[in-house]
């Protein structure tokens, strides 16, 4: 098993792909225990004093540290580490790396499994909601909030109660009751535990009275009478999920039934790309495309959504890009 | 959340730290497919066809091979795939990626909470040991074995009964079998999943008569009778679980005991590197040294190893080097 020494920039390529997958998980690790943003705030740190601060094992917390090491996202020596060549645009993407190799790890770790045909009914696969949400309220805030804000001046009324479909941890809500006094929301979500999480926010927030939640499968709910009050609706990140074509006409339609009075939906989503070579993927596509392949939900096209709208009953009146998350889109729709 | 245009080689490195990741899960699941041997010896394959031969989701598998195109594990246009620059290295050092993303996926996966101190108490994380046997086989058979029968051609007597610990999934055990007719094999494991595997293994080869298995764990196990008949014994890809030193002193010493009329133990491990900067680690050695941290094992160095068999009441009379896996070596003990 000798390498070929001839080949010595594709052994060195194949062992970087093997360092930077343990650096994935470094990476989202180093997020929840607050590495990152102690080196985004202070811009070094010591290791020893890290693990004895935050109670961790020091030889693994030193394993982290040396797999951020290997791809430049910190620098270390011994015990030493500060930021590296790579730690700001990691810092701004964490969120990524966490929703992979967090939430969505025991999807990826099941690909022989999950990809044979006859594995692919029932619950065939499993993520973690927890995590998922826990990445993606950080997701929506550095990517689509901008394009939503700029959504929500853009609304030419004052709405008195939103429902956000999809809501994961009610972040977007708890945001929206603070912003617009006397206002009301309804998340609704079919992931219960996080639900359990956006509660107990929704609790700290002190906003039991005018937040409440519904756990639910939006594709598939049934009339409520609380929803006759709703005039406004959002929905980010789960909008592929009413796809294919047929299925998304359907639920768009279904929605305007459901929710007779809201006058706007503020959809954001990530579209499919077109064009893009594997290898010049920005971040989060490749992982993105291929686990909803793999979830068996079709991703759409912007060209497909754009092509929607009108037969399910809804028009756009405007589109606003999504910075720094390629293929993403906030439509304003009424 | 607009990225820096100045920093446009730390986007696309970041990028590419993230769809490394994507790839190395679709590494170790093409080779389980199949797909990375049927590359290997005709070159090239079109998606369809080969997902339609294994009855796999279509564009699950293409997504799988754009994820490995992305980091030129192969070429692809469309549906047509090639071999790409660094299919060959891939090829060979496949089993590391399995063992990372499928025998030790949970484990990265949980660091934030593995890295904890109060949580590592009891059985506080937990690997897939079917995957690890799976991919141990392969890595003794590309790395160990070579250095491995170098051992076996060095020993100065005809063995009758080998002991092979840690026998994972049993091909060690098979290959001596049917190398040294007349022989017997026992093969201890702590892993049951492994040792359920080895043993239709050994049904299949036809060798119950000649190979029989226990599952104990080597560092605790009482004696058996039968141990008095094993005249050499095997290790691969254990020894460091015998560690910390005292630990290993003790175990080494108790296997004279056990094992009263073993002449020879062939011991093979890899070792912990030294002096090789994070952002230079060969294949394997990142993930090998981060996991044991967090499983709390330590990984001696070559020098440690070497200091430790007079202690344990046994010669080192030789020791080779294992080519294609960093500090990594069989020892010959008598």
């Amino acid at each position: 098993m000798l390498p070929d020494v001839e080949n010595e920039t594709a052994v060195r390529a194949t062992a970087d792909v093997f360092n930077s997958t343990v650096a994935s998980w470094a990476i989202a690790a180093a997020w929840e225990l607050g590495a990152l943003d102690e080196l985004n705030e202070k811009g070094s740190l010591n290791i020893d004093d890290f693990a004895a601060r935050n109670n961790l094992h020091t030889p693994s917390t030193t394993g982290m540290f040396a797999a951020m090491n290997s791809v430049n996202v910190v620098e270390r020596d011994g015990q030493a580490v500060v930021v590296g060549a790579n730690f700001a645009e990691v810092f701004r993407t964490k969120s990524f790396f966490h929703w992979l190799v967090r939430g969505c790890s025991e999807l990826f770790t099941q690909m022989p499994s999950v990809l044979r045909n006859e594995n692919r009914i029932g619950r065939y696969y499993r993520r973690d909601p927890k995590a998922i949400s826990f990445a993606c309220r950080d997701i929506n805030a550095k990517c689509f909030d901008p394009a939503f804000w700029t959504g929500m001046e853009n609304l030419d009324y004052s709405f008195s109660v939103v429902a956000d479909l999809g809501c994961g941890s009610g972040e977007r809500l708890i945001q929206l009751a603070e912003r617009y006094p006397g206002t009301k929301g309804i998340g609704l979500d079919n992931a219960g535990p996080s639900l359990e999480t956006a509660a107990s926010d929704v609790a700290a927030a002190g906003l039991t009275d005018r937040i409440t939640f519904g756990e639910l499968d939006v594709r598939s709910m049934a009339p409520r009478q609380e929803f006759d009050e709703v005039d406004l609706l959002t929905c980010f990140m789960m909008g592929h999920d009413f796809w294919p074509r047929e299925s998304c006409v359907a639920t768009l339609r279904r929605l305007r039934e459901l929710f007779p009075n809201a006058r706007r939906m503020l959809l954001g989503d990530k579209t499919r790309t077109v064009g893009v070579p594997d290898g010049e993927q920005e971040i989060f596509t490749l992982g993105f495309e291929v686990a909803h392949a793999m979830m068996n939900v079709y991703i759409p096209t912007l060209e497909e959504w754009e092509g929607v709208f009108g037969d399910g009953g809804w028009k756009c009146v405007r589109k606003t890009t999504v910075q720094g998350l390629a293929s993403s889109v906030v439509f304003e729709l009424e």
